[in-house]
């Protein structure tokens, strides 16, 4: 993993500003779409920025602390959605067609066997984490794979030419795993980060909470670095995300952060590498409680509120629809001068 | 204008709800995405609702007003800016060419001459509006005409065979006119009610306020019906984007709504016709501080929050993407028993 990820440059960041000013519109009046694209302007070094071109990857996973019984859905369904993701039925296959995004599913490490299939590739470190109440969800070795995995997911699609890049993921118990990330990266009361998921009950709400919190009392006195978390309360699908984040920072892209557990790899990614932040666009505000203090750690507020919990690159989908639209407006509108249009009363 | 609009559907309302649940997700995973949805099934009479064909109308006209100084920019910008968008220049023809929606551009009372021009439809009503801080701003006969240019130009969309439709303004001054309408309507203070627009300064914005004020005063004890209100204090863009809703909903068809203006006329044909609001989808919420007020009289929470102040249909140009996505998914996902994916635990 090449990984080598330098800030955004500033000046292309004010003079895409000024350009701004320069378009047929009061100065700021596209809001949030102006800074997007002035950001894009700075990612690539170009008052034409072109982010025509959209991927998403989605890494699905099994997650060891399912045996918990922290989740609405049993555990076969990780596999059971990879397979509905390769046949086109899933939520993000009707909102990546519908964007016109390119869609690439990942077996990051799916617990039940998988056949193989035309459109599933294969970055399959292990057979799902181990139950991270117990011992560490992953060995180094695993961890510093799956990294790999994700960053060479990112590469690849920057080698199949896409300039603007998302992921997702699938995996039962995965709200579990980001929960107890973000409890070790803000150092906040678990019962704060930890929701319903894909709809828990009381009692399994409860479970999940208490899986949380055993593991942050297990691995706590062990979490000095994000390798240490991301190595023992993450998961397999995490780790390739986080891996995909840092890709596409080092190659220069910009990078869509989803929901709730793609923040958490996000925030992995910040925490190894600072400007890292600087290439990604947080797609959307989940309505998992942890997500904010994720958020805060990317530092860029979403450009979505729309009450979703699904996963799976969707809020990313949506995003990436926004971040062209701004990049659109950016480099096809008309100046003041070459419209002929007056500007402001001097 | 044979406006007649009747309440949508709530058994269909309630067949798309279950439907949704049989999706692979779990339930209202997708947040608003769903609600929309349902929404659009319900006013189509259908589970398989096609919002694929979407127009944005945008509306230009001059306003009486300017002459108070209540707008940052000179009243010759409306007619500027319609030769902008005729030669696709502006925010809303980089956002609808991002989108693929089509864009029609009507002069409904642009004071400036304007040469006749391919793709400029001509539903002049006058030139421009009389200055409502000393007399009315239209004649009866006006306001009707324009409600029913309005509401052609929403039967001309669908004879066209556009399933969503959205519309959007241009008009120096046209906030001083919506501040007056959100007053009227709702009782509450102008000042709470009127902004900086395209960029007031200070002494713009008290200049704003004032004018607003006295129209109020003079206005006030004739305001009994929405038609006095939309006559006395409205512009001529506004009043055939009100007829292009009822159009709309008398049709039919879910109808989007932009932002601070659109709103207004909105807002006016909600008071003409109450069940107009349930084909009605608030774009985004705008800078404009009486914004909010008079989204509450459309009862729809905006589906975007990107402190846009453009107007143009440039936030209802973004908001339709997320309508035909929230539609995708509701028609192109599979269920879980077609999909053979397990649903929650029993």
């Amino acid at each position: 993993m090449n990984l080598h990820v330098v800030p955004i440059d500033m000046h292309w960041l004010a003079a895409a500003e000024r350009h701004q000013n320069q378009l047929t519109k009061p100065p700021g009046s596209l809001g949030r779409l102006e800074t997007v694209a002035n950001r894009c302007a700075a990612i690539f070094g170009s008052l034409t920025p072109q982010v025509d071109a959209a991927r998403i990857v989605v890494f699905a996973a099994d997650h060891g602390v399912a045996e918990e019984g922290v989740s609405a859905y049993p555990r076969e369904v990780t596999a059971q959605m990879v397979l509905n993701f390769v046949n086109g039925g899933a939520g993000i296959n009707a909102l990546a067609q519908a964007g016109g995004i390119d869609l690439v599913i990942v077996d990051a490490g799916v617990a039940t066997p998988l056949p193989d299939l035309p459109g599933l590739i294969r970055r399959h470190i292990a057979d799902g984490t181990r139950n991270f109440t117990r011992e560490p969800a992953m060995t180094a070795t695993e961890a510093n794979e799956a990294l790999e995995a994700g960053f060479a997911e990112a590469e690849a699609a920057v080698a199949d030419g896409y300039n603007l890049l998302g992921c997702g993921e699938m995996g039962i118990a995965n709200t579990t795993s980001a929960s107890a990330i973000a409890a070790a990266l803000t150092g906040r009361p678990a019962a704060e980060l930890t929701g319903r998921g894909t709809g828990a009950d009381d009692a399994c709400l409860a479970r999940k909470l208490s899986a949380v919190e055993r593991a942050l009392a297990l691995h706590g006195p062990h979490l000095a670095t994000p390798l240490d978390v991301l190595q023992r309360l993450g998961g397999l699908e995490i780790a390739e995300m986080c891996g995909f984040f840092l890709g596409g920072a080092t190659l220069r892209r910009p990078v869509v952060v989803d929901g709730f557990i793609a923040t958490a790899a996000a925030a992995l990614a910040v925490r190894m590498a600072a400007p890292a932040r600087e290439y990604m666009f947080a797609a959307h505000r989940s309505a998992e409680p942890g997500h904010a203090a994720l958020l805060d750690i990317i530092g860029d507020p979403p450009l979505l509120d729309l009450g979703m919990r699904l996963g799976e690159g969707t809020g990313a989908a949506l995003a990436m629809k926004l971040i062209q639209s701004a990049v659109a407006a950016f480099t096809g509108m008309a100046t003041f001068s070459s419209a002929g249009v007056s500007n402001k009363h001097p």
